[in-house]
């Protein structure tokens, strides 16, 4: 193996750095719209699963426990494509959404958008 | 006001909900085309400077200090809009890169997808 395979950066080894209490972030966009749908978080447990099934599974921080998106509300997040950043510390995951992806009956958790210092519904 | 505007979840007060070490996630995707293009954090500071100055600035992690996106490189990012998720707690920004987001130099951070457990370069 080259250096440059080995390397986190350029290389072709997924080795994800886990923060402190073995998180990485991930970031939701809609395979269609490519609208940014949430952020979220993985263990490793989770990006294993994520990987095997096509479907996407966090971490709940809240709750501290493993979390299959969509397993009480039926809207499960369909993985279509999964990319990893320079530094292997966040996640892009393309995915088509049975339904909303906010708690809130939204299709984004990003339905508010900051003008003049106060938030703007727009959706 | 309605206990409705009241609510960081509902309500039009830009209210962040910064870690323990002050900082709240900002997802920055490109205006045009919409890909992802970097993951970052914002203290307080950067986030007044961005809206002040509709240009991106961050807190690096690593250098522990407030940090102008292409302040040395020039490769500026030109904030069209942000939002805000339901809770606060992420930041999603449009912009307009003047150059590669990433510092491999690259358009994009997230140039490597995840295919059987592995990284394929897609740029």
């Amino acid at each position: 193996m080259t250096d440059s395979e080995n390397d986190p950066e350029t290389g072709s080894l997924l080795r994800p750095k886990y923060d402190s209490n073995g998180l990485i972030t991930a970031v939701v966009t809609d395979d269609s719209s490519g609208d940014l749908l949430m952020l979220a978080h993985m263990n490793a447990e989770a990006l294993q699963l994520t990987q095997d099934s096509g479907v996407a599974h966090f971490f709940s921080r809240s709750r501290q426990c493993l979390w299959k998106k969509g397993e009480t509300s039926g809207n499960i997040m369909s993985v279509t494509e999964m990319r990893i950043d320079c530094d292997q510390d966040a996640l892009w995951i393309k995915a088509v959404p049975a339904g909303p992806a906010c708690h809130t009956g939204r299709l984004s958790c990003f339905y508010r958008k900051i003008a003049d210092g106060k938030l703007e519904r727009i959706a």
